[in-house]
């Protein structure tokens, strides 16, 4: 064992740090498409902060490039470590800490899964809202890239829902950040820099969330349309209703047709529609009494027959969930149909339609193909890129994530920048804002070692 | 005129440059209670963010201290300029450059006013919701301080509601963050970073803010209550409903026996209730349609009524109106009765109880008061502090706030630290996130010319 894995071994006890050939696969990747896996040169599962400030004092002190990671389910690569660095693994800090119902927030462990915290807070009538494709995502996960999902047009991304943070400086210092409270004026918002931060800046040890009340009756309504720009159109006339969908999602026809083949999805619409309509809103509607909610439905429903849908079918109970279940897998189904990479750009959500017209013609005269589905209300796009030349598809996301951020958007809307994106971001950010946020790193980590690959490119740092 | 304001006459035109004692007494201050108005050197009416990246740019090079101020309404003093110094005021910039419906955002100067957004926003259907008591205070005033208001229990903090920005630094680079856009992981948020920073970060030229559709139909219930806790013991199990208020404040009795004389209000609440009460709740519903509402506000009288309160009164029209605008007047109807100084502490909203009454056990060991009403919802508690000599009033401030950090609170809810709090902040705080702090403001501003006296104490910055 060498120095530095001893010195490591030291702070979390032998039995809890990995190195060379024991590390096991998984460990060198998340679910980001485009690089191989990378064994890191040592894993740390600490049980605490105070380990936790001990392993980043002394990768400070020897130059060690540290990356965390909770679940490994992230989609860009944030969670990939270095082949000479340490990976600190959460799975040991996952403990649901507190569910305080007097002030509607819990208190836990970045190991802490989604589906964990969801069962914890079950009895309580309240829930965390934000809600990933993945259920198997960790709260820390969703703190490092701002994770958002389907519930976001209603109850806002993790940025809105993460109150507090106990973190850790790459220098050592444990600080708390925010707390049990909605809303804080007392110096800079240290909470949301550190959020969507992707382990660049400080590693979370401890989350306090927000919850929502959970509302008793819910129906989705599915509504194809022949024509997608009158997708597009229908989203902001449902959302100035002021009838608050908690979903609101567009599929294109490919990947309707792809989710409904490999998953068995029955949704009870006729084969002449399905071949004759190029998208579908999905809109969800919760209430707290099941009158309100058959009333919402009704009015969505003639709202969208007016704003040109073909039909609109009102799933409920099992045929509802599958097709939110369906549409939350869509990234392994896009991946099972050969997606050679994946983006989540975000755009204004007027802008969808020329974005993704456009999109589609850049990739179509790359002799590849954009296609995918979306949170409509947030005018965040998920495209699958299928694209099989390296440089002709580096070339081809350059133009797209491009022509996103001439519309007024951005490179990544929730899945983050991590290794996969950063290259894109250095090349096509404002580099006064690419300089601003270098020194705002140092600030917090001056020898460079937290994700070094993620956000800034290496080498760029000092 | 000196070598230094003929620079910066320069740049704003001459007409739009004040010096020595032509300038007015009113940009010496804000509503801040504790500090005499300070004439600055300078004041200077910029017309654009090329102009106020050259005035920066000027001031860094020669070291001037610089004060931004919007409408002057902040209580905190974060727009009291320094005496050698430069206010630049937002004044001319005081446009609304576009509503844009679809994407549901305007986007607006830094010197609109809250009463101008409202007109402007009027036709459409949508509203800006942030809503502090002020609505003369500008926009860019509602950034720095990251104003909050009655309706953030329901629509959130300016942080919730500013998208994204075109802000100046100090070092004269003009950049552009965020978006029309509700969500984004690219990077750090430097929207978020700037929102709250009062003026110390950089200096937000244009600012994109969220619309809400506006609901058609309203209604006040205003609950008495005997006791004090009972009506902290209401909130969560209010909120806890799912009917999302969004009003939802407390008042004490003695505020509201100010409120009621010094404004004339007619609440219809009989004398021997009013003698007879610690506290009134305030709930303020609103829906899409007019029987939903009805609905709603019956069952928040039940459910007041079962949690203790001795009646509950249904305002609508004006005297809904005339009390909420009262509530809003508080500050003034505090100043006339004498309130030395004011607090807006935070806490956990569970921890209210405990606060308020250990906080006004302190003021009367002091020999003097503390009063008051708040953000219920929020945790947000808004105390006049009533003691005249100048150095037990800062040791019965300094233990007040103390007391709300040992309860997981902040010292400000939406204030903002200005030149009012910084000394207490700077006192309380933990240092390692005052040196984190310092080190980002360093980061933005090299030069140490932004508000050095706001969050940092001036001689503790290089």
């Amino acid at each position: 064992m060498s120095d530095m894995a001893a010195r490591f071994a030291e702070i979390v006890g032998s039995a809890y740090l990995l190195t060379g050939d024991t590390i096991p696969e998984d460990y060198g990747h998340d679910e980001e498409l485009t690089h191989p896996p990378q064994r890191p040169a040592y894993v740390a599962k600490p049980a605490s902060a105070e380990e936790v400030s001990r392993l980043l004092m002394a990768a400070s002190a020897h130059g060690v490039p540290v990356t965390a990671r909770g679940s490994g389910s992230g989609l860009s690569g944030a969670a990939r470590p270095r082949a000479d660095g340490l990976l600190i693994s959460f799975e040991r800090m996952n403990a649901v800490l507190e569910v305080d119902t007097t002030n509607q927030v819990a208190v836990v462990q970045p190991g802490v899964t989604l589906t964990e915290l969801d069962d914890a807070t079950a009895d309580t009538g309240l829930r965390y809202m934000v809600h990933p494709g993945e259920l198997s995502s960790s709260v820390g996960g969703n703190v490092g890239t701002n994770a958002g999902g389907m519930r976001a047009v209603k109850y806002g991304v993790a940025r809105h829902n993460v109150l507090g943070l106990q973190a850790v400086l790459p220098t050592g210092e444990i600080i708390r950040t925010g707390g049990k409270i909605a809303k804080v004026s007392t110096g800079y918002d240290l909470t949301q820099l550190i959020v969507g931060s992707e382990g660049t800046l400080a590693l979370a040890t401890e989350v306090i969330v927000k919850l929502h009340p959970r509302l008793d009756h819910s129906a989705t309504v599915l509504a194809p349309f022949a024509d997608f720009d009158q997708v597009m159109e229908a989203v902001p006339r449902v959302l100035a209703t002021g009838l608050t969908p908690y979903i609101l999602e567009y599929i294109d026809n490919m990947t309707m047709a792809a989710l409904i083949h490999t998953q068995n999805l029955e949704l009870g619409i006729p084969d002449q529609i399905r071949d004759s309509c190029e998208a579908y809103l999905v809109v969800a509607l919760e209430n707290r009494t099941a009158d309100r909610l058959d009333e919402d439905v009704e009015k969505t429903g003639e709202l969208l027959a007016e704003l040109g849908a073909v039909d609109a079918y009102v799933l409920e109970g099992a045929s509802a969930r599958k097709l939110i279940e369906a549409r939350e897998k869509a990234f392994w189904t896009l991946k099972a149909v050969g997606a050679d990479d994946l983006i989540d750009t975000v755009v204004p959500r007027g802008s969808m339609p020329k974005f993704i017209s456009t999109a589609r013609g850049l990739a179509a005269a790359a002799g590849g193909a954009a296609v995918g589905c979306g949170h409509a209300g947030d005018g965040n796009v998920h495209l699958a890129i299928l694209c099989k030349d390296p440089s002709a598809r580096h070339r081809l996301i350059t133009d797209i994530l491009a022509l996103a951020m001439e519309l007024g958007g951005a490179i990544s809307g929730e899945h983050g920048l991590g290794r996969a994106k950063t290259p894109y971001f250095v090349e096509l950010e404002d580099p006064a804002k690419v300089a601003l946020m270098r020194r705002i790193k140092q600030s917090f980590d001056p020898a460079g070692i937290l994700n070094p690959d993620v956000v800034f490119a290496a080498e760029s740092l000092p």
